[in-house]
Formats: C-alpha cells, sequence, structure tokens
C-alpha cells in the first residue's frame, strides 16, 4: 500500500492591492484583496523540492498590482478573468487558476452638497465578492464567475414567526408568531456564462433583489427567507444560473423585564454572540 | 514599608442592548453596546471579601435592559446619564459611575424608492460613542459627557505631502510632495456642560464638520489634518469643549512597476497592515 | 425552465460548552466549541415555511449540553459521534448529521511542583479539531471522523531554501539558500473507520509526528514540507487514511540594514502579516 | 476664547521585529511586536505643517530594526530603554520617548527527547508586554518601566463563591457557594526603578506568583482574589512597585438541564461571550 500526493494548489492570499484612477481632477478608487491560487501538475515540487515548474507567489503578486495598472480593474470580475488568463500563459504546469477577490467600496465625502473630487469614506456594510475559475488555454478556455457579498447585516423586527416545529425530549424553544428575525448574509451566484455581463451592474442588480425581497416577504423561518430571496434573485437576474446562502441566525432574546415590573412586548432584546443558527441553502436554475 | 489597595472600578462590559420602537406600524431601533462600571469605597470587597457594598455586575445588567424600556433612548447621552444617575443611587458605596457606549447604525432597507417600516440593514461606517461620567447625588451630582466615533475610514487620493523632515542617520523615507492620505480615525469631544445639548444632532454635525475638513484642507503631514479637523469641530460646535484623536496612518505604499516597464505616478499601491504610524492629538478651547 | 431548492442544511454553530469532571477532589476540564448541522430532505421548511420536520437549532444546543452530561466527552470524536447518531434519531427527515468540534487545552497550574487540583490555565497553541459525519440508522449508519489542529504556529530559522523556480516578466524573487520558514498550520486527517481508534492517542500521535517531520526535514519550499510532513503521519499512523493541510507561508522578510552600516545575515527580519502564500496539499494512502 | 493644540504625540505602532540569534548553531527567536512614540514640543507640525523637529515613524521603524541587530535583544526592557534613548538623542524637540512592546514564546520543538536547534512552535498563552517611557537627556534621563503579561486564561472550577452582596429592585442573581471562576488577566507592574533589576527574571518571578495564588487562594470575589493577587506580588518582588489588573469575568453559567431530567451540580457549564464583568484594581506599596 503506497502514500501518494492528493489534490494540492498554492498561490498568494490577501494582496491588498489599491487602484487609483486620476486622468482627471475627479478621482475614482478601487480597493481590493486579491488572492490567486493555481492547480495542476504541481507533484515535483512537492515530492521532490524541484520547483522549475512554480511560478513563486511573489510572481502572482507582483502581476496582481502589474495588472490593476496595466490592465486596470472595470469590475473585480474582468480584472479576475485576465489575472487567471495571465496565469495559465505563465505558468505551463497550471491547469486552472483561480482568483478571489473582495471589494470594499468607499464614497465620496460630501461637501457642500456634492461629491469632492479625491476625498473619500469608507462605506461600510457589505463586501463585495468575487471568485473566478480560469481553466484551459486558447479556444479551451473555460472561465467560472461565482459573485457574492458577505456581512450584509440584516433584520426585521417583525413579520418572523417561528412555529410548527419538532420537538424531542431536549426542546424547550417556546413556538413565536413575533420575533426579531437577523442576519450576516453570505451569498455567492454562479452566473451562467462569462460573456456579456455587465458584473457590476448585475452586482447592484443582485443586492438590491436580496433587500428587497428580505424586507417584503413574510418569514416563517430563515430558511424560507433565504428560498425566497434566492428565488427572486433568479426571477430577476436571467443570468445567474444557482445562488447559495450561509446566513447565521443572529439570535434576539427578549429579555425578560416581569422582574422589575415592567412589560416587554417586543421592546427590548439581548443580542447575543453564540451560539448562532447557521442556516445554508441554494437555489437553483433546473 | 506596607501595601494597600490602588486604584480600582467594576462594571459590567459590553451589554448588547437592542432596543425596538414599535408604537406605530413604523418601528425604530436602536443597537448598542453598554459596559458601566462603578468608582468609590470598594475596598471591603478586595480586602476582606464583604461583597455588603457591592451592586452586583449582573444588576447593572439587568437595569440597562430595564432603562432601555422604562426610559427609553432618546440618545446614548441621554440613556448614560440616566443609567449613571441610577447607579448612583443604588450603590450608597460608589462616587462616581461611568457607562460607556457604542452606537451601531441600521438604515431602512429601501423598497421602492421609500424606507421600509421595519426591515433595515446596518450601515457600516463609523461606530458612534459616548462616555458619560456621573458623579456625586442631588445637588451635588456632576455629568461629563465625551462623545465620539470610531473606525471612520477616511483617504485622500491626493492634497498630501510629507518633506521637510527631521533627518537622522536611520532616515531612508523619501521626501513627497503628493501620496495618498489614509486613516481610520478615532474621535472624541467632551462637551462643556451636560444640559441644553442635542446630542443627536451634535453628533451628526461634528461628523460632518470632521469629514469636511479632511475633505477640503490641504495635508502637510496627518498632524496639521488632525489640527485642522479639531479646530473646524471646536469653530462649529461651541458646546464642544475638547475633541481628541487617535489617527493611524494607514500607509498606502506606492507600488514600484519599472521591472516591468510600467510607470505607477500614483495609480497602484499595497495598503499595508503593519506597522502603522499612529499620530494622537487634542485641540483644546483655551 | 423552473427554480428549485439546492443542497441545503441547517444547526448550531459555536455553543460553547465547558464540561468539569469533578467526581473527585481533582477536577478535570474539557472544553469545546460545538457544532451541529443537519442535511436530509427539509424542502418544506423552504419552500412552504412548514416546520414540522424541523429539529430546532435550540434542541441541537441543548442536546449538545444534557450529552456533555449524560455521555460525557471521552474525546471529541466519540463525544460528536454520540451526538450525531442521536440527532438522526430526533429527526426523521435528517440523512446525515455533521458535528463539528473545537477543543481548548488547559493545564493544570503548577503549584510546589505539582498540577494544582482545580485550577488550570489555557495552553495556547495549536487547537484541536474533529469534524463528524454521522449517516444513516441502525445497521445503515456509518462514521466518518476527521480529526485536526489549527493555529499551529511553526518557525524554522534555517534549514529552508527557495530557488529553481519557474520565472516570468512579473518576477523579481531573489532565489535564496536560507531563509526563515514559518506558518500557522491547519491539519485535517480522515481515519480510515470509526472504531477500535484511541482517538486521544491518535491525536497525540499525529502532533507529534508533524512537529518532528518539520523540524528535523530539510525543505525546499513549504510544498515540500508538507508533503514530508503528511508522508510521516500516514507512515506512523496505520489508521490514518488521509491528512490535508492548509499552510499560509507566513513571510519573514529579511530587513536591509546596509543603509546604516549593518551587515544583516538572516539575524533581523520582518513579520508581514499579508499578503501571505498559501498552500494547500493532501497526501493519501492508495 | 482662543482655540489650541493640547496633549499630542505621534510615533509607529505594531512593528514586528523578530530577531534570530544564530551564532551557534543553536539558533534562539525573539519575537517582538514594538510600538514607539514621541511627546514634545511638536506644535509647528499640527499647526504650521512645519516638519522640521519630526522624526519621522518611518525612521522611528528602522531604528526598531537596527537597534535588534546592533544592541541586541537581552529582554524587551533593556531593548526599550536603548530604543527610548535613542529616539531622545535623535530627536530634539521630544521630552520623552515611549516604547511599548508585546512579546510572543517559542518553544524548541521536541525531537527525540531534546529541544530542536533551529525548529520552534508559538507557545501561545500569556503574551508577555513591556512599556518603557524614557524622559530628558544624559544626567536627566529617567526611565519608567512597566511590565506586564496580557491574555492569561485562568479558571477555577470551585474555590469560588459570591455571596452577600448588595441587592436593589433590579437584583435577580443568586448567591452562590461554588461556581467557575475565569478570566482572561492582564497585569501590568511598575518597577521602583530601573537599575539592577534582571528583567526576565522578575517577569518569571511574577508570573508564577501570580498563578500560584489565583490557584491556592480561596476567592470571594474576584475583586478579592485580584488584591491576594497583587499581595503576593508586591510580598514576593520587591523590585515592584505596584501592579495593576484588568480582569473580565468570564461567565461560566451552569446550564439547566433540569428539564430533561438530569441534575446538574457544578459539571456543564455554558461559556458565554458577551457581557461580562470587568473588574479592575491596583495593588501598591505605600
Amino acid at each position: 500500500m503506497g502514500i501518494s500526493l492528493g489534490a494540492n494548489q498554492y498561490g498568494k492570499a490577501e494582496t491588498r492591492v489599491v487602484r487609483i484612477y486620476r486622468d482627471t481632477a475627479r478621482h475614482d478608487i478601487v480597493d481590493l484583496n486579491v488572492s490567486t491560487s493555481l492547480r495542476g501538475d504541481f507533484s515535483a515540487a512537492h515530492t521532490a523540492g524541484d520547483q522549475s515548474g512554480v511560478l513563486p507567489t511573489d510572481t502572482q503578486k507582483n502581476t496582481a498590482f502589474a495588472y490593476a495598472k496595466s490592465r486596470g480593474v472595470a469590475s473585480p470580475e474582468d480584472y479576475a478573468i485576465a489575472l487567471g488568463t495571465r496565469f495559465l500563459a505563465a505558468s505551463p504546469k497550471a491547469a486552472s487558476a483561480q482568483v478571489r477577490i473582495e471589494q470594499y467600496a468607499w464614497d465620496r465625502i460630501e461637501v457642500g452638497g456634492a461629491g469632492h473630487d479625491h476625498a473619500f469614506t469608507r462605506r461600510g456594510g457589505p463586501v463585495r465578492t468575487a471568485v473566478v475559475t480560469v481553466s484551459g488555454r486558447g479556444a479551451d478556455r473555460t472561465v467560472k464567475v461565482v459573485a457574492g457579498l458577505k456581512d450584509l447585516a440584516l433584520l426585521k423586527s417583525t413579520g418572523s414567526e417561528f412555529k410548527g416545529f419538532l420537538k424531542d425530549r431536549y426542546t424547550t424553544l417556546p413556538e413565536t408568531d413575533d420575533r426579531i428575525l437577523a442576519t450576516s448574509l453570505v451569498a455567492r451566484w454562479r452566473y451562467g456564462g462569462a460573456s456579456g455581463v455587465d458584473w457590476n451592474k448585475a452586482y447592484d442588480t443582485v443586492q438590491a433583489t436580496l433587500l428587497e425581497a428580505f424586507a417584503t416577504r413574510y418569514s416563517r423561518a430563515l430558511q424560507e427567507s433565504l428560498y425566497l430571496m434566492g428565488r427572486a434573485v433568479l426571477e430577476t437576474c436571467e443570468q445567474v444560473a444557482e445562488i447559495s446562502f450561509a446566513a447565521p441566525n443572529s439570535h434576539h432574546n427578549l429579555v425578560d423585564l416581569s422582574p422589575f415590573g415592567i412589560e416587554n412586548n417586543g421592546e427590548v432584546f439581548h443580542a447575543a454572540d453564540r451560539p448562532y443558527g447557521l442556516i445554508e441553502a441554494s437555489v437553483v436554475r433546473d
């Protein structure tokens, strides 16, 4: 019985690339966290210490910086496709390259009612993500694009119930007709193809659709909310083939104020850190 | 030579209080992280294990929840003053009570161009802070209010220089006429008094003033920017007696792309994590 | 073209279970972070808001606490197998249950050269992990056990090179015969079966084997080190069928002290946060 | 009424200095996080943008690296004193320099029962700290040394009570004769002088004294434990003039298992994240 190398990949993680567009006095800023990795036949590096097929992670970092200038960053997806294609061209042993990006949004600072030309404040709120996998070269090249967002904190102060659930001997949770529903959403959606998509517009549409579906649909469980949000995205955005969610159920526990002679009709809650429910679901186009 | 108890205080830290106002269908949410502490003559608890003068931190937590309902949270400052006053009433051994609050802002989710009644998304961006110290009781009561914000990420893509500095044998930094200036600002400002201040309005004014001063004033160093921002606040807000800053200089290092035949005229930067400059300064009304 | 529910699972994450064994005056402590999740036919909860098949995550949490007492925690693996089996018994719709555990080690405080009976200090260093998946019931039950560790910080101050690598136009990294090699290792190993394994002993053996292989084997790349470490584990521990690693290459950059007339022969380094190399590899028994 | 600059300081924070001693085949590693800052008359930099008196934070960083080689790091305190003295020599406007250090401990990896020459694993457990303030120059130089530790997690599974406390209308906490007492200690101690102290030995003595006092002394409150620990340090270490603590009371809540017909006699606890008690106290030599 032998021992051998299994699945493997390598790359440079979390290169913090900031690209300023300053062709006019009105600057733009693109703020990225870029991670890249290569898969392929890198067994010699592992089993024989032979690096001749290994494009250093330092080179991957350099390329990320160079491409931010030479190719620009029209969108994280466009930039990632260019980077992934480059890595396959430069690295004969690689079968595929993956580029993972987080983008942090900055707003212009308002001065006198208008956005300033070169002064910005970071927006906060959700981080935009993109994971692009480029496989093959030339005519055989295929590109898989998964866009997403994370840290989208959502809360409904009513319009959420949880009842009628399965009970066993360890069940103590009371049923409720009205509770706070809160989460910090991670969503990832795969596009059906990589051509003809306006990545920035599609991102905005998906985010707005998620927010509206969360807000307007009554929730009988976080599971149902996620499903309805996913359906809404697939119905609204033809280019999206699949969307998946990871959503903590951020428990807001009603505080018992009765010992102090105070009624608490859904007004005062303790926001707990841990444990939290964790609901994961995907919605797919058949 | 003897050994004795020195300065001491105790309290409950980081109680996560969420208050929903639901008197009408249009809910409001106040999301707080509340820390409280008492100072006074608590030597018996330390040196003799005698808790008879110690109001438990658990009681402090309960009071924070109860007051969120019974007193409400018009502003973190008002709420903190009420809490601090209560702790002194309940705890004869305490000479002063401090209440420290972080407030997380939530925006209504937009649906059809209007904010939803009961669905919210957390805003991100700066966290509002308040530190209130109540000392004495009744006619002897004094209240000190220090408002603030933290995690306000600011960046100027031009309009910042750093040159003419002191050099010694360990200096290698080149002078620059144009750089990125970026920080994640912590600001704290003390109000001259605790009566007659519209805390929420004052907060908004200070934040807007800080942003505008950062944006519009040329910077010869982060030190100068902070001073100008502080001056602007004191000039704009009569109620503010003093403002202090802690500001990391979040270095954005220009990437050398010349090995790749690419010119980099202030367009591609590496955002470094550590080390960072740390500039601390206060501006005071004489 | 239709839209339907895809892969999904739900559970309770990060329940912090602390179990004290106090049958004698010499206490023992087991400190766990427990996450559980169920997979199966939960489509009704998503698409129809029907919770009748959903065992609440709150019940999962309760069970984790109850089993810590009634079944005890001989090892995280034993405890996880019991929990997973229980969840399948209690939840007819579930096809499988996964229990993920982190264990934090505590040492007895030394007093007079001996470990104290009931006073402990947390050890620090690597966190022990276990991921157990129970599928099926009764005779059809199968159990998959993946043990692991994370946050194992390792560093070699010599005995590491990186040279002979592939170069392209974006390569600037110099080759080196001697460098610091440092990582914060994540390792996960799958046992060939779930019966007859002394989980605690096996964990100790794997950890010791990883440490020794890292220390004693010359490194021509982090890839080679991981492969050698994985081989050593498979050679030493017959019960391990496969081991996988995620290892950041925590760059320690030699500081150029020549501007100050100081030679730096591998003595002073800057430990960088980001970016970092990220090497992932598995070693398998054929 | 005028506006003027108040208290201010500036410096470089969190320079990650790793010093390898490799004069023999048996290497040693010193792993530091170094922050430096200067106070003095830096008003011109703030109010007039004049940097001529400002030694750049980049230079402070360079000096930290250079001194790690040229002066070495016998202890964080020795190194910090050398650095602070240098900064005052190089910076005429500075009245004082503060150097703050965190040190991360590494252990030799055991191979065949002996520690390896050049392979290490990070110890975990408490981080050693030092804050050194150098004021004045030459004969007027004074040095204040505050050593410390943080992240020292301690837990007693019995030998702790909390009862007899003050009650008001918001008190619901039951009294207890037996509970878990747990904290993650921050301790800082000031030495009476800066000469003639063996810093490393003194640190070890203080840490061991804190651990033993925590373990062996019955606790009627965390306040009493801290006081007893502080007393023990002052009684044991003549060179320590004062010690202060910040200690979260990391609540371990007994889980109610009675709904499941299970008795829980101090065996199963939920370790809560927030809120936590926060006890701060100092013990001083008169």
